[in-house]
């Protein structure tokens, strides 16, 4: 069955360059469970390949007759489907808090992050992608691509500083999820893999030691998996 | 042995009004393991008290012969100590996730509430305690205790920005650690506490739904010990 899996990935004009933070997370997450998978790149005009979904965004999985979307619910799906293989959470409770984890990284990270990365991306995509990228991102930001480029430093200076809880964590134990890397760490490295693949800027400040110790461990995760993947930049 | 369990608790001129978030935590964790405790309350001038415990904060708990202070030490020792009692985490993955709530309630939110609930705090405190309060906090804050009372708007519009992955998580779950209460929650609770001990700003918005109803289910869990607390305000 798990020769059968396929996950469309979000690609740049290089179909070797996935920079989508939700489609490493389900890239992480099929690691985990030891499940090998076929991936497809993916560019957000081609809707039309993912209607089988019901819906235009990827990460979008396909495991035989299964269709899934959306990266947590492809995690809900990937450990009760494969429970004999490693649990991407450990605990019912630590499933809970992994959705809390979820939670802050879209809310404190992702539009952080994003502000960061946005200015530097429509360089990076297929052709057809660039206008529905930067309409969409402008809409989403309420300011244009060239204003938040301006806006670098004061946007990486309010990154860092939401980065705070992760720094504190990671202070005393090795992964966010302790002795071992999960879903939770997936979730948030899934915005630094993000940052590593499409955009030449350094999130970290050079003292930041606890969160690059960290972010050099989950490179190194799964085989090197994260490490190997090509960067746009 | 759980006879000789004690906690020293941060009481304001009026014994009965314990309003520290720390403590609450600890008051809530004990609960969690159905050991009965004496709590003794102290003020924040009262170093001598709490000696034993080689530091100057509470909570201190005292267990027979071992003294154990800081709130994350205490939810610790209550576990390694009591194993056989309800788990206050339900894993180690759990328990490492826990900590990186803790650090977002120190980094994300206790700031921003703090500033809400300074300015009424000095007339709540013993009078002992008045001065060595203002000053601290003005110190912390960098600014006057009148100052922050001033921005009291822009300080709830900061905290309910700030509540954002907490809302995000109970919209889909009872309680930050899925379906029953346990250390996580008892974290970021001891902060409503908090406020409703010794404030009174209402610091959710009317439409703040998910995280008004889990803040009753906190009030009401543990028998109702949260909700009966008596109030300063």
């Amino acid at each position: 069955m798990s020769n059968a899996l396929k996950l469309f990935e979000l690609a740049g004009a290089d179909a070797a360059v996935r920079f989508s933070p939700y489609c490493w997370r389900a890239r992480l997450a099929l690691a985990h469970k030891g499940l090998p998978v076929e991936t497809i790149p993916w560019r957000f005009t081609e809707k039309e390949a993912i209607a089988v979904s019901g819906q235009g965004k990827v990460p979008v999985l396909i495991d035989g007759e299964r269709c899934v979307y959306d990266s947590w619910a492809i995690a809900e799906y990937l450990e009760a489907a494969y429970p004999d293989r490693p649990s991407l959470f450990g605990s019912p409770e630590a499933r809970a808090l992994a959705r809390f984890v979820n939670c802050w990284t879209r809310e404190a990270i992702h539009p952080a992050l994003g502000r960061i990365i946005a200015p530097g991306l429509p360089a990076i995509l297929a052709e057809k992608d660039r206008a529905y990228f930067v309409s969409s991102r402008e809409a989403r930001f309420g300011v244009s691509l060239a204003a938040l480029a301006e806006r670098r430093d004061e946007s990486l200076a309010a990154l860092r500083r939401a980065l705070a809880p992760l720094r504190g964590a990671l202070a005393d134990q090795p992964y966010l999820a302790g002795a071992a890397p999960n879903y939770a760490d997936h979730i948030v490295f899934g915005a630094f893999q993000w940052a590593r693949v499409a955009s030449p800027v350094e999130i970290l400040a050079a003292d930041d030691s606890a969160i690059a110790a960290w972010r050099e461990r989950m490179l190194d995760a799964y085989g090197g998996l994260a490490r190997r993947a090509p960067r746009a930049v």
